[in-house]
């Protein structure tokens, strides 16, 4: 195997995987995303380096069979975890139909590191015992399904949602879901700019004006949890050498 | 800061966060849940070892915030990720109530890390764009709402439910869920012993037969997209030291 599609975590450079950051500091060739750490990037001393937003999805593809065929150690460095909304899975299928190879590393998804960062768990006994998670952005998948989303029970995860927040909350409350229920917005989750605000279904997007994505939404419950304060983000986190 | 909710990841020693492992490797304290690889807890040279099973739930928050105010590293370092399924919540709360500063730090869910290892992944540009996620345990949040549960469209998983799948998987299907959907089940994600079974709904209660805990199912056209495969299991990934 010497084709990786690693998973860098939601940011902070401390929080991929140990044996992602071994793949990345022995790699040959890496295709990183926009959004991972350049500490990360730095890490892979001597590796040719390729930033995926310069690059077409056929190109990177090409990138991880050709380099892989050739025998090299190649790591696609991907932003959170590589199959929760990150189409890990499509460079995994191209990588099959080449027959090339190929490890997956999971990476830290936002989904699961936002609530240990910004002191809101997903799950709480007495208060929610299911997690429903969407992307807030219309794709081929279609239009969310604001009536089912409204009626289902426990926390609701919204991914890459910002832009559309008002909608989205507006079309959930007209479904029935409560104004007053909390909901909470964190944007740079990880990051020393993360910035976490806590409001209500029916507030939470002016509250959320003026984030910078990527931002996630949670509504439900545990957003109001108050374990915010006693669990403060960690700034600066880097990774020993 | 001297106390850390530590989450330590699926099973895989090398699934841990860098972070992660700093603070284990510089702990006076660790009280480690009987899931964690047994290779993590001895990077712990020199601290006092509390096995989780062997404590009560009050008796954890005490050690926690005692030997915390004592100043001591104390890592509480829990299997997967603290706050998915994990009860992080109630340990947070309490060191928050007692006035005890703590750190989060947040590990490799099964949830995400599963797709990864297993080679499904939870969303796929097409096929889903939804997941949602449930316990099967029946625990003080009440039973499962299978008529909502079998019309929620996209990915469903299943975490902690191989005792109870029959039952859950027939009662999907009452409730309208197709029987030929595709299904997987898959034991000890990420273990040397890992297994991983593919079947339909209406099948998977029997494939699943004799399969070891923790088991987590996933239930979705995902559970069939083929890259099984593709994407090997990593097998004795220890830590380098």
């Amino acid at each position: 195997v010497s084709v990786a599609i690693v998973g860098a975590g939601p940011g902070d450079p401390g929080l991929i995987t140990v044996r992602g950051l071994e793949l990345v500091e022995a790699a040959d060739v890496i295709v990183y995303d926009r959004l991972v750490a350049p500490e990360l990037v730095a890490k892979a001393s001597g590796a040719a380096l390729h930033a995926r937003d310069e690059l077409t999805q056929r190109q990177v593809n090409d990138v991880l069979i050709h380099e892989g065929r050739r025998g090299l150690a190649v790591v696609r460095l991907k932003g959170g975890d590589p199959f929760v909304f990150g189409r890990g899975g499509e460079e995994a299928a191209a990588l099959a139909a080449a027959g090339v190879p190929f490890e997956v590393v999971p990476g830290l998804s936002t989904l699961t590191a936002l609530p240990a960062l910004a002191g809101i768990p997903l799950t709480h006994r007495g208060t929610s015992a299911q997690v429903t998670v969407v992307t807030g952005t219309s794709g081929d998948s279609g239009e969310l399904d604001f009536a089912r989303l409204a009626a289902t029970p426990g926390t609701l995860v919204i991914f890459m949602g910002l832009r559309r927040l008002a909608r989205i909350a507006s079309n959930l409350i007209l479904n029935g879901r409560p104004a007053d229920e909390p909901a909470a917005a964190i944007s740079k989750v990880s990051l020393p700019d993360q910035q976490v605000v806590v409001a209500t279904l029916g507030s939470i997007a002016d509250a959320a004006d003026g984030l910078e994505s990527p931002t996630i939404v949670i509504v439900g419950r545990v957003a109001a949890l108050g374990l915010l304060d006693a669990a403060p983000v960690r700034h600066s986190m880097m990774i020993r050498s």
